[in-house]
């Protein structure tokens, strides 16, 4: 099995050499800012794609997939009209430092690439994966501008949505029965809401506002410990699953 | 063979029943919203798969697709960073009537629907073709935007793309060989030229400012003379082809 830092290079050098359509011309440049960043979730994939028994190579445009989408929202939310952010990950934002046409832009090549690479696998439940798992996304942003909804609802959807599609287009890609799917999913969801919580308590906002601290980092330990519950549940090695658990728990950036 | 009327309303039909995802809420009314007009690159998908032994039904969730990328593109291309036009097919743009940012994610979520459609059709190479089609697209309006380029070039990306696209979807469904598609694609091409030089004929710009009425009404009928050769080239019934054809030449909406 490879180490979280061996999956995470592999993404990385596979990011920097992504190939993007020739015809989208000076748009690969800011498209290439916008990528980056902790790939938790392309990471993800590929540690469930070796525990179920595939090569992380195999999974790796399903891997890069979803972390385009996941680069897509950033700067689509990141938008005036929307979050109106300037800044992310220590840098402007897409539009701060191309304009905000071009941020639009970038955006929707990020999510069309996504596919174009899904579409690679020669199979089409990943692709329907991702593409559920991003309207999912959409809506939750959507409820969470509309607001009144509860809050572990939006997150389950805005950010639980994009931690499901990695584990989900593995066991795709892995063919594991559909039976056999509902712990991993299950795991999935409880890192995508562990790795809110603690977004929260580093923003302080969010759930600490919520609970306060002490609540939120009690509430980040049980998401923690229903994800290794549901590791345990599967019947493969998981040391490396379980170590991005204790990963998104501890995480200080 | 269906005639072109028929096969519009077996789209149109199709449109209004479309099943969007159930997380997408509140959403789903601006999607709607949004989506409508003459339906041309559907239809074209239909046909050209009629005319390739297909019955229409076969290719119609390619057919939606390949409308929605349509709506899509128009939804984005109209906000106020893009174009900024605050009307379109009679009455107020996606962003005039719900705000910048509902069209925003309206446009996110009309593309993620195309590629979950596509993806219905159990092949991966229909998501190729869209995705491809779509950065192409992507890539003209980002071309156009930065001026410079010859106006033929912007519109072989920004228009024939998504001509390009119906048309190359059918041939994947109906498994046609590769070296028989190139007079289908030709075609296809022409049909997207020929529909942006009736469009500037329409608006009185673009072709009929570099070249006057009198020439760009010959370059229209220069595009539909060779779509009309393309489809002389293949040995099967290209009749309601044809009719597209004309009708696409002789619009005047």
């Amino acid at each position: 099995m490879r180490t979280v830092d061996k999956l995470r290079t592999l993404v990385a050098d596979a990011l920097g050499e992504l190939d993007l359509a020739a015809e989208l011309g000076s748009l690969a440049e800011p498209m290439r800012y916008a990528v980056g960043g902790k790939l938790i979730r392309p990471v993800l994939c590929l540690a469930t794609a070796e525990a179920l028994g595939l090569e992380p190579e195999e999974a790796l445009p399903a891997a890069l997939a979803v972390e385009l989408v996941h680069s897509f929202s950033l700067v689509h939310d990141d938008l005036p009209a929307l979050d109106d952010d300037e800044r992310r990950r220590g840098k402007p934002t897409v539009h701060a430092e191309f304009g905000e046409r071009t941020a639009i832009l970038v955006g929707d090549a990020l999510l069309t690439e996504a596919f174009r690479l899904m579409a690679e696998s020669d199979r089409p439940e990943p692709v329907r994966e991702l593409s559920v798992a991003t309207l999912r996304m959409i809506g939750g942003q959507h409820l969470d501008f509309e607001g009144g909804a509860r809050r572990e609802d939006v997150h389950r959807l805005k950010t639980g949505a994009l931690f499901e599609a990695p584990v989900a287009c593995a066991l795709a890609l892995a063919e594991v029965a559909q039976a056999e799917r509902r712990p991993w999913l299950a795991f999935a969801t409880e890192v995508g809401l562990l790795f809110q919580v603690v977004d929260d308590i580093l923003d302080a906002d969010g759930f600490v506002d919520e609970r306060g601290p002490e609540g939120a980092r009690a509430l980040a330990e049980e998401h923690a410990a229903r994800a290794h519950a549901f590791l345990e549940e599967v019947d493969v090695e998981t040391s490396v699953l379980a170590t991005i658990v204790d990963a998104v728990a501890t995480r200080t950036v």
